[in-house]
């Protein structure tokens, strides 16, 4: 069946606040100075931004102030205008409410109405499978023009009122691990000639009979006082399954595609810390390929990730180029990839 | 382009534990019997199940307990196995936790594995805007069998140690509405020439300007000793908007496919509570219609309901006989309607 191609008209991105370095971090949460050197050691990560005041407490911006950025960045870059987006989906792993959905507040607020609208929940896959959901869209030719956003943020999770000192490894290592932010991509089937083509998208789920790698969950009123922590993670399952795991989703996308590793021109690869990135990068094996890569600065930004790698990739990319992008998911161990090609400037496109 | 129809192979539902009616869910939550008639002359919802044990407080379902039982009675009422699923989609308001998703626990018990997953986050209309992602992915040919889920537990946000009568109007009624329930639907693109055809399928959001009828907010380890109560809901703007909303999701439903309202025989109306339902079902103007309504006894049972109303209505449905089902949001303001018709005996189906 020959479907147009999906483009990407635009890419946005929003990142909270000042950076956040570990010394800042370290000192907000009254944790002894020698943690700075045991994450710059063991995590790898050096700094975030934080949708919250570490000096106040004050939630500064929502999941829905940083998507709404995000998303008007993207249209603006794609020049495409809130009356012609006809669906949008959401990823996040941290949505402001149950209800409504983060994604319809940002719909109301950039003056998208009347439109299909999903919130999809999920960990760093999420934002591969709002894609995803979104291509297959596009794919039937109901939609035509998608919005699909992604982001985090720590905001109810993380106060500095908190005695991380008191709580368990679990809650430390994430309490450092991770990044607010917010991105968003535009996505068309529209001629766009000298757009670049979004060739691929999956995700896999893989974890039969295996333990989730994290668990992160949330109370109700009904059971807010227990003393549950909410986050539980198997760093050695993560440590030992991700680059596995990385270089299958790589080679079940180079494979769908009929390219090879040495047809990358660019690589995003997962960006759980600066520490497991490097280990993931090993694995995937693409040594002829620029790796674009920013965890060690902004954290793990779960579902914004791939937005911010698309943002910095993109505006590099040469004609006819080539970028994978991949994504693992520790909660229940997916895998997910997605794959980009410019135009190489012959007549009707890539 | 012509695509195969998607039939619907087989439903299944699970409602935990016994009924519980007015008396007795007034006398464990310590409140003045006169709430009993109360909530029979206001709320017009006389019983519901819940996972959540009103005596002792233990919850004895989670989602996933729910969610697997109906989608194993799906599976088995439509002679699928396991590993013939190719997709699986799940709206839930109150997934288990945010990491892993429900769906992806759902899969593991069941044996589903090497798949798509999906997980969507809103309220009644959830269910349907999973079937809709269904059935886009069913279109494109990229899937053959997809199983298809809903559910909602209110066992983080109720427990009988609450002294509800302190609370506000908001929580109490609230208390009052919902059911615990979860279903589940095997969609497939296979030859099955005597099984419902899934006719549309669509969710739209027509919230723009306006504020949420109804808000549920979660917590983290950071807010969770907030007052702040989760529940939010604007009554007024939920009964003068839901009945109109109603119709016109219909309306939108039968001028897609060009029928008629005395074309229907059977009607699924929105589950809101005993009293909405039956204003709604005055708006909706089907008086040629059977309706298929449960909320006075079940409660509002928000992502499960479509799956309870269809497991009821299709054994009923005779040979050529139209179902429209319909859902209003009131989050967000979002309409949403499915259209099922069944074969008519001719040679190749409807």
């Amino acid at each position: 069946m020959d479907r147009p191609d999906i483009r990407i008209l635009g890419v946005g991105t929003a990142l909270p606040g000042p950076l956040i370095d570990n010394a800042e971090l370290v000192r907000r949460f009254g944790l002894p100075e020698v943690w700075e050197q045991w994450i710059d050691t063991f995590v790898g990560t050096s700094s975030r931004h934080f949708a919250l005041d570490l000096a106040s407490g004050e939630v500064r911006y929502s999941l829905a102030d940083l998507a709404e950025q995000a998303a008007l960045r993207a249209l603006a870059e794609a020049g495409v205008e809130a009356d012609e987006v006809d669906l949008m989906v959401m990823g996040s792993a941290t949505p402001d409410m149950l209800m409504p959905s983060t994604v319809t507040l940002v719909a109301d607020r950039i003056g998208v109405d009347g439109i299909s609208t999903y919130q999809l929940l999920s960990g760093c896959t999420g934002a591969i499978q709002a894609l995803d959901v979104a291509c297959q869209m596009l794919a039937t030719g109901r939609h035509r023009t998608a919005l699909v956003l992604g982001g985090d943020t720590c905001a109810k999770h993380l106060d500095p009122s908190i005695d991380l000192a008191e709580l368990s490894l679990n809650m430390q290592v994430n309490a450092v691990l991770f990044g607010d932010a917010a991105g968003a991509a535009v996505l068309s089937t529209r001629d766009a000639p000298d757009a670049p083509v979004l060739r691929r998208v999956f995700t896999r789920l893989v974890g039969r009979g295996r333990a989730p790698g994290q668990t992160v969950d949330w109370y109700g009123w009904a059971d807010r006082h227990s003393d549950r922590e909410p986050v539980n993670e198997d760093f050695k399952a993560v440590e030992e399954s991700a680059p596995v795991m990385a270089a299958e989703a790589l080679q079940e996308l180079l494979d769908d595609l009929d390219w090879k590793r040495t047809d990358l021109d660019y690589v995003l690869p997962p960006q759980l810390s600066g520490h497991m990135t490097r280990r993931v990068i090993e694995a995937l094996d693409v040594p002829g390929a620029e790796v674009i890569s920013c965890v060690a600065e902004i954290g793990n930004t779960a579902n914004a990730i791939p937005f911010i790698q698309l943002e910095r990739a993109l505006p590099e990319m040469a004609m006819g180029d080539r970028a994978a992008g991949v994504s693992v998911e520790a909660s229940k161990w997916i895998k997910a990839g997605y794959a980009v090609e410019m135009p190489d400037g012959s007549t009707g496109g890539v």
